[in-house]
């Protein structure tokens, strides 16, 4: 049963690094090899280095889309959802996973940072934001050294819901 | 690849007459049998029983969810998406969806049909709303007499997109 | 206090017919007679002509846009909402107003209708959908004669809330 | 005209501390007293204490809800804005402004500095949150030290749009 496999998050850029686009590319083979379903924002960059890295391995890839075409996915996007939304799709992102990984990222990926913090969602960085609230750090973003420690951490942060 | 089959959404009322919650079984059911993916609103009644009909066959189903919580979904969605999103998830559910399927249904099933309309998508109707404008009708929802039409009639209107 | 006044949506196309334009003008004309403040989707056609009445009488106008831009607003809109929503603008609407006012109209108006009608907000009709259900008449919109009528209407079945 | 005014945010958490809540006060007074239309989520916390503020010096305030309930709003809101969209209201909060202060706040406050930033909408900072990306510190929100300093730069950064 697909709905008993651990749903991820993994969230970033449309325009990374090469090697933030490798981190995600690892992460989504990681994700894929670990059995989890990958759900993402369906487009270019990070979404699409993780949709690839996760059909690798034969992984199932959620891509929850602002606008109104499904073509607008990246082509590893095998359940492409159609929002029509704009940036609300970015709420949808994180509320649908049990646990997100952010990658790199500018202010759309610190928009579902924020989200999936408020709703209690673990997220997991890799090379991305870091907060501090009236001076004192906050240590909510818990940091990850590579793909397979983010994917590890996810996996263990997600208690049965 | 999942993406290169048909999504078809199936939309109803939450609280379906006991032969509107057969109708949407057996749409559920042909569907997966015609190797069609179920989207719909993820909750009870039509949503469900058009869940329980596809995974009978073994399908896969998709429930986009109002609320914040996966446990909502009914127990034949294999993919819960979780948009928080109210109301306004009734729009992703329609344009996640290539055809739709309308059963029974009240003023939310009207909603989806007439966002279905307003977006181009199909939508095929079982004992559902009609509608006319000005005094004259408007003959937009197609109708079906049985599930197995309403089902062949949405597989034959998806143009290649 | 301008929330001390009844907030009433006018809903209506973007392309009215002259007549409907009419309407419009006309409806908005009186709504800023009798002191309501007039909701609509801030663009044109519709929105325009009822914004364009009540303006003409010192009424409070405000829309409610789908884009990104304010400047997408008619200019006769005096608060303009700017939500990068998309049609899920539709629903909040609705949700502003105590009773709503529709004049002809397309699929749009007809989400509009049927999340004013879901949400229990009264609707008036001037000339647009009518409604029926497994065959049976759904009188749920309130048919109006003529602008005057409509906003009588709509004043009387605010109940305090 | 009231669309020739400028638009203003004001964004913090809904438990905000006394000090917080004096800073929200003086900004929502000295926003109406430089004749700016001030927009919030339209709840308690910062959001109230800057409308009461408004509303002692005359000024117009807009409340753009997350439920479905008028009611919900706090009482120095005059135009209530009622989305029944979750926290997707965070977006029309920001993108109905043309700068944003934020006072304190939590990750809600922190998804609408996101969501503004994404934008290109100024966003002026009190006592609120700092952001590094990849370990190099973010300027985008500009700190003020004081309410009137705040609102000072907000009206200046607000540019001809």
């Amino acid at each position: 049963m697909i709905n008993k496999r651990k749903f991820i998050a993994v969230i970033g850029g449309g325009q990374p690094s090469p090697q933030e686009a490798k981190l995600a590319e690892e992460v989504g083979h990681e994700l894929a090899k670990r059995g989890a379903v990958l759900v993402c924002g369906g487009l270019g960059g990070v979404m699409e280095a993780a949709c690839r890295g996760a059909q690798s391995e034969g992984g199932i890839t959620i891509g929850i889309l602002p606008g109104d075409n499904r073509q607008a996915a990246n082509p590893y996007v095998q359940i492409p959802i159609v929002t029509g939304l704009g940036y609300a799709r970015n709420i949808a992102v994180v509320k649908s996973a049990q646990a997100v990984i952010a990658i790199g990222g500018s202010y759309g990926t610190l928009s579902e940072i924020s989200h999936a913090l408020q709703s209690g969602i673990p997220v997991i960085g890799l090379n991305t934001w870091s907060l501090s609230r009236n001076g004192q750090q906050d240590n909510s973003i818990i940091p990850a050294q590579s793909p397979i420690e983010a994917v590890n951490k996810a996996l263990e942060l997600i208690t049965e819901q």
